[in-house]
């Protein structure tokens, strides 16, 4: 951690604009998980249970299993009880839910989590209702969307990955009440959340995608921006206001032959072109990717919490 | 309904702006009303039921009064049977919850709507939760709104002021998809679903409201303006960009001597200086107000429809 946090200045003073603040999402995502631990600590001195999360996997995507295995350690870490459930990639939709089912039903467990995609003859949508409400980590059930978008509402879980923009905004002194934020994409696990949030914080809020025209005067319109469309370096250095704050969610592969594994990941931003221009921006990897986890076992932290103080 | 329809042309031409279409809503309205008809009375040749809703009002606020007898006139037109409550002022919020309970559980009834406000001793927010998701023709439970906000699922219920504003769009052959769409306000009833519904029909989208820094800018950007913020003539005909569309769901009383009651009602927009400069308009009274009630009439029918034919 400590490393991590003396990784920013130095990048930012080597940097065309020193004071351009780099968003140290990995060192963010440690101090969190820092004080998660004394929470779940403090819970176990309490009551003499753990949080406990249960990572529902089907089939054995590299990818998939990559994530799932970086959860489990992280819960590990933090001192979460893992409640894993592997299936095969043949199993049945039914089987999928019985499992979610058998996962509401256990107390020891605070939340759930169905790692995406499932396979093709699933359906992800019915399978994904079923998680309960009161343990839907990931923040995706249409309940707690609707208590996130309803002004008077808490919703019980926000989804990771905008929850994790939203904090390293927080923890960077950051004000959003008043500013005019772009969000560039609109999916169910990043766009509409990440705008939803925004706008609770008194953001003007604009959503655009796919079917936006002129999309580049938008962008330039943020104090803002948030991009999550998944296009490598599709935003341009020219298009960033001048002291925006840049918040790169995407996560992509270009070929890059200098690096042994012949790729490299960029986020949607052109990294090297916005940073000059942004007063703060989020490199990748380094930046909200790290959140996400952080955000999974806060969302589970606070589950447990509530369900073994209520 | 042949009146309305007629007025609208014979207003147009008699305008600065002979082009500028005055969106009619109180001839939609009763378009809609008359399709319904023959739909519920459809429902009734083939099953032998009619839909019904169940209106329920606390205490005896004149306005409240108003609205609810206008609903259920409304409902005796078109054919939707009522079972609508009655309880006093004084009545706990536990009563209250219970008239919703009994609701769930009719059969006849396919649409519930509690009138609000309701008296401040009771947690509004509470009693709606109540409402079962499958009968919530307002549209206003978290589970509605979650699934409207998100991508690939479909919305058992929309609020039915946004529904309207929507519609309005759509019966007037008025192109949403890649138009850029402002919405002033950020209500429950309003302003957030019908944000949610211009992103579905994929307009870009700003949400707008208290905290928005320079908001002429913003509406002057606006192709579509759909305005809920509640203030008399807030927005300025020179405010509007020309070929603009624009929906004023506000309903607000101005002092007018000259007429016999003493006010007059007016809109968010300063219609007779936004008229020459919009493609199209909604008047008040007579654009969206008509639609709110036929929307939930829709809403309830459609519910009908779902449980009478399954």
């Amino acid at each position: 951690m400590a490393a991590s946090a003396e990784q920013a200045p130095a990048a930012a003073a080597a940097s065309e604009a020193p004071s351009t603040l780099i968003i140290d999402g990995k060192a963010t995502a440690a101090t969190i998980r820092a004080e998660l631990k004394e929470r779940a600590d403090a819970l176990m001195a309490k009551v003499g249970k753990a949080p406990g999360l249960a990572v529902i996997l089907v089939g054995a995507r590299p990818d998939s299993a990559t994530y799932v295995r970086m959860k489990r350690k992280a819960c590990e870490e933090v001192g979460i009880a893992d409640f894993g459930v592997n299936l095969p990639v043949e199993a049945s939709e039914d089987e999928i839910v019985a499992a979610v089912r058998a996962a509401n039903e256990d107390e020891r467990v605070h939340g759930i989590l169905v790692q995406l995609p499932l396979p093709e003859h699933v359906n992800e949508m019915r399978v994904l209702s079923e998680i309960s409400p009161e343990k839907d980590v990931d923040g995706l059930h249409p309940a707690n969307v609707g208590d996130l978008a309803l002004r008077g509402r808490n919703p019980r879980f926000v989804a990771c990955t905008p929850r994790g923009c939203i904090e390293l905004l927080h923890r960077n002194g950051i004000e959003i009440s008043g500013k005019s934020a772009v969000v560039l994409g609109r999916s169910n696990i990043v766009g509409i959340p990440a705008a939803l949030l925004l706008l609770q914080e008194n953001a003007t809020v604009t959503v655009c995608h796919s079917r936006t025209k002129d999309i580049e005067a938008r962008i330039r319109d943020a104090d803002i921006l948030v991009a999550a469309i998944g296009k490598a370096h599709f935003v341009q250095g020219s298009w960033i206001k001048p002291g925006a704050v840049v918040i790169d969610v995407g996560i992509n592969s270009v070929d890059d032959a200098t690096k042994k594994r012949g790729y490299r990941l960029v986020g949607d931003v052109d990294y090297a072109a916005a940073k000059p221009v942004a007063s703060a921006i989020t490199p990748v990897p380094g930046g909200v990717g790290p959140m996400t986890i952080a955000m999974l076992l806060q969302n589970t932290v606070e589950a447990g919490e509530r369900a073994l103080t209520a």
